[in-house]
């Protein structure tokens, strides 16, 4: 029997983390999460893998199109092709299992008409509207940069496979540091696919790398307009000037011994 | 005095979800998450609004040089306006908080050399090597299409904020669809900005939008190589052969009533 072309929600899957323990909360997770340099070769079970992925396919996307397809790279062998094609990165031939984030550009209109039939059928549409809205998609995205859209909606399904694979108790690393030509060639993609990231998973060695801090909200984030910079409830302190950002590129392009201490 | 330039891991933030509960595991957000359609006017208590932008800045990202830019919208005026840059969808008017993610091309350069130098003094890094990882950093990127970098990282950290949004127990939206441009204009972001996704925060109207399904992992997840389909513990079927992702863009091209049951 041919399988389904489309699934339901997640039903059978681990309730406990991969030590028999509950799951954290993701704000937990989100602390305790560190890319992981190195792991053990301890395996990941297969429920774990699989609870992982599909919990990953639950991520929104435009018009529910999901343009995100995975390569799960589990043998040894293979790892250590991968880890060619990926900067000679340790890790990927450490990591138990590595997952290949991809897209094929052009590959969600294949899908287009059964994904809408399909909203259809779950009364996620109406089916006088099929036929209009899916013109209002393909004309959406024929402006738009393939290569950026697939990035854009292949990470949400990455990053959530990352924190469900943490939430697991298990340890990750996402990368960007590969040959995407090689990659295609290694694992025979097809020749228009964008290579997006790739994902380790499993148990790391310790130590783990140092936290390297994250750049302020009183920086990075703004309120209501550019220029005004977030004011956190926790210092008080007083609002940031707007021209802020002009005063950061000049301050802040040489190593200036102070900087920490802003 | 002026605010630190860099934060550490969240230490003060809410511990129960906004009807004071527990938080549910992450397995339970991503069962119970919906692309929102349309909003109540009940506010998001700022508390909440402070933890979700604290988490999504923990995100990973390459040489934690953290591309990302995010502006929150709460003033209705500004909601409306940023509504009309947004193909008028309502939501944006309606959800009390909206955040605009977006890059600014380059930015990063303003801060690299202060990020590598704090990582250094967390013990990230050694100051020895900052020099030779800078430059093999600014190597990478500049070969890199900015825009797909400045999208792949960003999504990582807002698709964080949606799922810790979710988590505590408010609704989201994530969108696609504005005028950059015009976003660009009305809240006098750089012009070299990349507006990269909205998301409205909020509490949801009943009824939520229907579960449109998912594409199945056997249809687009492969193990080790490509056109070596997933085949799922659960529903035990045989392994599919090669030829299948030929086969289906052949099927699916047009809608197909029988299509739902395969």
């Amino acid at each position: 029997m041919k399988p389904a072309l489309f699934e339901d929600k997640p039903v059978r899957f681990p309730i406990t983390d991969v030590n028999g323990g509950p799951l954290k909360p993701l704000t937990q997770v989100l602390i305790d999460r560190r890319a992981t340099s190195h792991f053990k070769s301890d395996p990941v079970p297969d429920e774990y893998v699989e609870a992982i992925l599909r919990f990953g396919l639950q991520a929104p996307s435009g018009y529910n199109l999901q343009p995100w397809r995975f390569l799960v790279v589990r043998e040894m062998e293979n790892r250590l092709r991968l880890q060619k094609a990926a900067l000679d990165q340790p890790k990927v031939g450490e990591a138990p299992v590595i997952i290949v984030a991809f897209a094929i550009k052009d590959d969600w209109k294949n899908y287009v008409d059964a994904i809408f039939q399909e909203g259809v059928r779950r009364g996620a549409g109406k089916a006088d509207q099929v036929e209009k809205i899916k013109e209002m998609a393909i004309d959406f995205l024929d402006e738009f940069p393939s290569a950026v859209w697939l990035n854009r909606h292949t990470m949400i399904a990455l990053t959530t496979m990352m924190l469900v694979a943490e939430a697991y108790g298990l340890d990750t690393a996402p990368m960007e540091g590969f040959d995407p030509g090689a990659v295609i060639e290694e694992f025979g993609l097809p020749k228009e696919s964008e290579i997006i990231a790739l994902l380790a998973i499993g148990f790391a060695k310790e130590p783990e790398k140092a936290y390297g801090g994250r750049l302020a909200l009183s920086e990075i984030v703004y309120r209501e307009k550019f220029g005004r910079n977030w004011v956190s409830q926790e210092d008080g302190t007083a609002e940031v000037a707007p021209e802020k950002a002009e005063k950061v590129a000049e301050e802040d392009t040489t190593i200036n011994p102070s900087a920490q201490d802003r």
